[in-house]
């Protein structure tokens, strides 16, 4: 994305909803999908599925470490959330491998629209194999990260990654704010690791 | 990425090295990193670790699915297919949390330079958990996705979509013959799953 100064992260609000999680095949998964969200521009993450008191070990355990806000929920009924997160204002994109690539989205004039009346809010779907229908029909948009069979992961990561214009991958954002407090930090090194104490 | 019309896909050969493959552990990341080199511009991928048939297969089975050329080898001893491919003249970029950021790596001089007399060709080194330091010496390029902590199916798919310049991500990308034979595709929808039989 072009960096056009009228977005700006902090403008963004967003949430992450990770459906269907189950033990023990999602737990890597499913941690994966939390660090994403913290590390390239969402402020919270609510998962479905099994409830796994470890996942929210692990992903508190980072936070700690590397510092900032971000928080993880255990959530029962995606389809009530996504709704009462409409209601509150917020835009709901799922991402799925079906929906219409994410180029022509953004430079839809519904996208634009919605972006440009609504507060900034924005809540991102993203499912584990089986997606039930409903959520096709919450969503705001379906939006495919290629139309290939991939990685929810990946999809997460390159989508935030747009919608925040490249931001989140510069120097400046991992000393930012956004990981404020926190423990340790890394100092970009071109031949090995680098890891200051705060 | 600008689109600057001076780098194309068809000019990348890209090969993806997946370092320390463990079993059961790394079942399905390693299955979501190969997906991920295969949507988004890579041509085949060589992993390292414990050698896993159903990985091979699983990959495989995708590839008759939906289309391509994609590989999927698998490496005894990644360090001596580094040096290897650094003499069929690949430029070797490792990403590691610890290296210098993708987009200070981008404009630099020395990776201008290098893409520039090179011929294009690269080896994108993703590690488990502990990278030996010798693949950091290795490679030409040590680069961070961020400098937090997240996942490295994560960091893959933002490299290769940046290096790609977002074209992995256009309709025409997964219609292109990249994606050749196979028996199924999608045809993008906005509300639900539209799979056609080729």
């Amino acid at each position: 994305m072009a960096e056009t100064g009228e977005r700006t992260i902090a403008e963004n609000e967003i949430v992450v909803i990770r459906l269907g999680h189950r033990l023990p095949r999602d737990e890597r998964i499913s941690t994966h999908v939390a660090l994403v969200s913290r590390a390239i521009g969402a402020n919270e993450i609510f998962y479905c599925g099994q409830h796994d008191g470890s996942l929210e070990t692990s992903v508190s355990r980072i936070v700690e470490n590397w510092g900032g806000k971000f928080g993880i929920t255990y959530e029962k009924s995606p389809a009530r959330k996504l709704r009462e997160l409409k209601k509150e204002g917020y835009c709901v994109v799922h991402l799925t491998m079906y929906g219409i690539p994410l180029p022509e989205v953004l430079s839809s004039e519904s996208w634009i629209s919605k972006r440009e009346t609504g507060n900034g809010k924005l809540a991102v779907v993203i499912g584990a194999e089986q997606v039930p229908r409903e959520i096709y029909e919450i969503a705001d948009f379906n939006i495919s990260v290629t139309n290939q069979p991939h990685s929810e992961v990946a999809a997460l990561a390159v989508f935030l990654n747009e919608i925040n214009e490249g931001k989140p991958l510069k120097r400046e954002y991992a000393n930012s704010e956004r990981f404020a407090g926190g423990r340790i930090g890394i100092e970009p090194d071109e031949r090995g690791k680098n890891v200051r104490r705060k």
